[in-house]
């Protein structure tokens, strides 16, 4: 059985999915499709033992590249889901792909020079996964002849927002085959004019490729990232089971995705096609077509309702948050307790026109959340008033907030699910559902779930001043400052 | 002077701006345009001595009708304003204009048969208070020789959804004229055609009578209506200050427009033109033309941002919540806190179709606010959990919640603002910002603000069960049960 380590590309903090995806909590770890968040589902596909038609695939624990803010979240979700992460790697900052992809692939070729590896986005949506992993089968055996092996999907439509693979025939029953050239993104003429020839599939951006195969064509074809990218990894450092590439050799790697670097480069390339269904969710018009509209085009989340509605796509996402659509064509309405979108249809892809824009008015929606996912669990802002602000707070079981006290604000804390131990300057006790602590101004204190479930707290804070940067931070398990 | 009694029908409950006017707190009772409610804005318009073009104008206190849900939120205001109440009638229940008005006429009457009464909507728009004052002012002849004085509006555009006023001949200078007769919502090429003849206006429903004259008005032109009205005036009740017209009397009382009851059928009418501005804001179409769209013909509130739009109205009506529009032509999105409606702008009229698909899916957002306004002040639930929830509560000087106690459920309160008076079983204790108080299950207890400046507090609920309806109350100073 093959044995295949996915590594999962997480760095990236897509605007275009505006309201639902932000900076704070890009789109990868959002339910955009289903229950499970788009990273999980990613890690999902690529999980397990004896896969494929003949049972020959088999994949190792992941390998992560994501950036310092989201590496509690990536643990948090991959434990959510059940799947073990086999290393976390933190870019200092993002460069595209080409540098996190050679950053793995010489991670892995380190410890085993043979190991093959499947570079995946951890924010599309594949819903065949038998299929999928039918066509990572087909793979192999280019992979184990040494070549790169990229994925084509079948074009449906005369897709612009997608960069395409040109073959040298027809692309045929879906063994691998010979890659001419890579295309980019298309006008709309020559994007029908590919999708009627034949020979060209979209470029999903996945790779599977022998790890030290991978470094090779990196030496070769890309030694302008080959050196500072090695150097990041050498001067790495592990810092709470992640493994932090070291910011200033990061900082020489060129800013250049691996088809650039690398592929459009290399001779040693196979396609394998893959028929199945796939979108890379670019924009609330792909979450449109992927959720599967009705014969009114219309589609609707829980909370959303369509009257008198064509081509329209209508998302309330939160409990307690309604939307009423009365007579729309093409467009797209999305609403979180924050903050709503309402665009035509044909304008997805200027989401990020919003995003500036509430970045100009230094409005928060811009960027973050009212819940704010920290490594202890998260708190969010119910209320905030002229002396007072309200919040609700999780802690993860076992996880303890940094030991701190405050200039100009007392708090109390009142518990409402499991237990939490409780320091307030000399004093430790435990407090439970229903049992309340208070907290003086000035007062050195710490939080934390000894338990085995959530801790749920709301914390009323009154005082002159409520802001996040009135704290002082003594001891700190996750070592902020 | 003229001393004439402002009569404000307050009653109604408006779906058409939804999701900022719901049953339990409509539109006249929102800050639709500028700071001030409608309702405000019409009881600040027809207050004041000396006004009219000689002064020769002076309001007596008004005299609101209005239904029971609604009294404390028609004194709130009023004193928010700083206007004091003449009297408040309680509708037992609607039965539309007709039926209303002779309540306030003959009310009026009994003190004083010469007393002159202004009859108005209080969900109407007039911002050119001065030229109203004017046109008020140019009734008083005819009202004097006990004519019956409507108002008609100048017509700009041949609108569909108002009734008009046939006059003898072209309108004039502003003098009153004879009416000819009234003339239902016209389809749109008789709108055209009344526009061109010149000879009409729009029936803007505000009246002006002796309140004698109203009274005879009634008694000879409907009289199944004036018996019903004047047993339920005659067994009327007062209560705290309100008066509560008896509901088997006015139950007997036909449910009928002034129009029709007996506008229709009068010979002593007289129309006074006015030519200023003027909208019953009957949609968010009309919200939209009153509140000045630029040239592209787009209106935006704070917190909504339109980016290449163009004739769409943006509105966000919380602090905490961004809408932004992208691409949009003849939309209007109008969001709050827990509810978004998004509808071309020609659909205006039917936004009550979407109060009516949530009321069939028994979403709470058809009819309530988060925010629940009580005779004591009002409280909102921040966060609803598996066994808690947390409110936000505000209690105004002088007021008292009741006396009661929960099966279900303990509370946390921490004072955020102002000073309580807190009663628990047998323990009355001051509590002032940044204190707390434990009310255990079972307990008997009640929340008072003492002082002079509104009481803000927090409360945490756990238990089993947090709904409203876990309440035994002793003691009421609001004689609820």
């Amino acid at each position: 059985m093959a044995h295949i380590t996915p590594v999962l590309l997480c760095g990236g903090s897509g605007t275009r999915l505006w309201p639902l995806s932000r900076k704070s909590y890009p789109k990868q770890f959002v339910p955009l499709m289903g229950k499970e968040t788009l990273f999980q589902a990613s890690a999902r596909r690529l999980h397990g033992q004896e896969l494929g038609p003949d049972g020959e695939l088999g994949f190792a624990p992941p390998l992560v590249l994501t950036n310092s803010d989201f590496r509690f979240i990536v643990t948090e979700q991959l434990g959510l889901a059940g799947i073990d992460p086999g290393a976390v790697l933190i870019e200092p900052e993002g460069r595209n792909t080409a540098p996190a992809i050679l950053a793995a692939a010489s991670h892995l070729a380190a410890s085993d020079p043979e190991a093959l590896m499947l570079v995946a986005p951890s924010d599309h949506v594949v819903p065949e996964t038998a299929a999928f992993h039918a066509a990572i089968a087909r793979g192999l055996g280019p992979v184990r002849e040494g070549r790169l092996v990229t994925f084509g999907i079948h074009p449906d439509r005369p897709e612009t927002g997608y960069g395409y693979l040109e073959l040298d025939a027809p692309v045929a029953d879906g063994a691998p085959q010979a890659l001419l050239r890579f295309v980019e993104k298309p006008d709309a003429n020559r994007a029908e004019a590919m999708l009627a020839s034949g020979n060209f599939l979209w470029n999903a951006g996945i790779f599977m490729a022998r790890a030290a195969d991978m470094v090779s064509a990196f030496r070769a074809h890309a030694p302008e990232i080959f050196a500072p990218v090695e150097a990041a990894l050498a001067a790495a450092r592990t810092d709470l089971g992640f493994l932090r590439l070291d910011p200033e050799a990061w900082a020489q790697a060129p800013d250049i995705s691996i088809d650039y670097a690398v592929m459009e480069k290399a001779e040693n390339l196979s396609v394998v096609p893959f028929s199945g269904e796939w979108s890379d969710l670019g924009g609330w018009d792909a979450v449109w077509r992927e959720s599967g509209p009705d014969e009114d085009g219309i589609v609707t989340s829980h909370g959303a309702t369509a009257i008198d509605c064509r081509n329209t796509l209508l998302r309330s996402e939160s409990d307690r948050l309604e939307i009423v659509g009365i007579g729309l064509d093409n467009i797209m309405a999305i609403a979180t307790g924050d903050a709503v979108l309402v665009a035509d249809m044909s304008r997805a892809q200027d989401v990020k026109k919003a995003v500036e824009a509430l970045k100009a008015k230094e409005a928060p929606q811009a960027t973050a959340f009212p819940k704010d996912h920290r490594p202890w669990g998260w708190f969010e802002s119910l209320v905030v008033g002229g002396r007072f602000q309200v919040k609700r707070i999780m802690v993860h079981p076992g996880a303890a907030l940094s030991l701190q006290s405050h200039h100009h604000r007392s708090e109390h804390w009142i518990v409402v699910e499991g237990t939490a131990r409780v320091t307030v300057d000399d004093k430790v006790t435990l407090v439970t559902e229903n049992q309340s602590v208070y907290v003086p101004l000035g007062a050195v204190h710490r939080m934390e779930n000894p338990g085995k479930v959530p801790m749920v707290l709301i914390e009323v804070q009154t005082g002159a001043y409520v802001g996040e940067d009135d704290i002082l931070r003594y001891e700190d398990v996750y070592a902020r400052n």
